[in-house]
């Protein structure tokens, strides 16, 4: 069975999934670089970026299960891209260079429609504009029999997981604290939408857990 | 010189410090009882309350810090007791029987008057009703020279820390997800009120963070 994934999505101390003013400099904010630095030495980490080495144990664990069974991606908007509003031309075609790292179809989700735009290595971009239960069954379909995984950001994940849409999630404590910004749990009831913690692992670098529904 | 602090304050993964629906038998909230199972195995926590053994390490230098040179409490009411609005009689003195685990003179913060009350083991409660500033000035005055603590609950560590008056905070993550309840940073922006994280130490059982201001 085909399920919807979050997994690796960092949080602070203080709960938000990234700081405030994000901008093309800045994607996640400033100080949100920091929430990803348990993941960044991993082997992971350093594989799918096209590196050599890196570091194995609980953190890596956790980074091969992102990518392991995944036939298709969701992002939201604002991790595609700074853009906002309306496309102004087909310039934009993400953060990650000719050949970015999600090697299967990525369903972006917007409110103004743009013709797919296909990568290098196997990534399509595909723009929904008709809402999150449409991209997921866009997704589904695309991933022919594996998982769906939810790359983010915060509000994305948040919509998702309102909609009690979302099968599992990892999430990753940072120690840092970021002040504002988008908080990922606020206002959002997980024990009433019946998400209960699975795993817990703690590292060096991490506090990480696992919600499940049902 | 006379800091004020707070220690071992649990909040779940989610970030509340207490579940919700807080009543006479569920004092810190439906699940909320599970905030403190990195306490109670402790060395500290059995001593404070009248029992031997008790486990050592990180968890436990923790909590052996709350107790260190402290000279006076403050409270909100509702970690006092489940009382609501003017006290109907003289009856309600705590959660904690006879003799407190306090021995120190604790300021408990209400809007209705009461005349202290004198406990056994060195406890007095006293009663301010003239706000957060006037109570820590009396607490600063009755400890001497020593540190005063802010035990709680969650929405008077709120009032404090917005307040700028928390020089040094101790939280400790608990591995539990709570869904609703009291939040404890839920909009209070630490890095623009001048706190930075200064400590981070895991355990099996929690995450441990100290921030302090400045």
């Amino acid at each position: 069975m085909s399920k919807l994934r979050v997994s690796c999505f960092s949080i602070s101390l203080d709960g938000f999934g990234a700081g405030p003013e994000q901008t093309l400099e800045n994607p996640l904010g400033i100080g949100g670089e920091a929430l990803h630095e348990w993941f960044v030495p991993t082997r992971t980490f350093q594989k799918v970026h096209g590196q050599e080495g890196g570091t194995t144990g609980p953190d890596d664990d956790f980074g091969a299960r992102q990518f392991a069974n995944i036939g298709a991606w969701i992002l939201g908007r604002n991790m595609f891209g700074p853009v906002r509003g309306p496309w102004p031309d087909e310039s934009w075609k993400g953060w990650w260079g000719d050949n970015p790292p999600y090697h299967r179809p990525v369903f972006v989700l917007t409110h103004h429609a743009r013709a797919p735009i296909t990568m290098e290595g196997g990534t399509t971009f595909h723009f929904v504009t008709d809402g999150i239960e449409t991209a997921l069954a866009q997704a589904r379909q695309a991933a022919e029999g594996k998982d769906v995984l939810l790359g983010g950001g915060a509000a994305t994940i948040r919509q998702y997981l309102r909609a009690g849409l979302i099968d599992e999630m990892h999430v990753a404590i940072s120690p840092v604290m970021l002040g504002s910004g988008e908080h990922l749990f606020a206002g959002i009831d997980t024990i009433k939408l019946g998400y209960r913690r699975t795993e817990y692992v703690m590292t060096p670098n991490a506090t990480h857990f696992v919600l499940r529904k049902g």
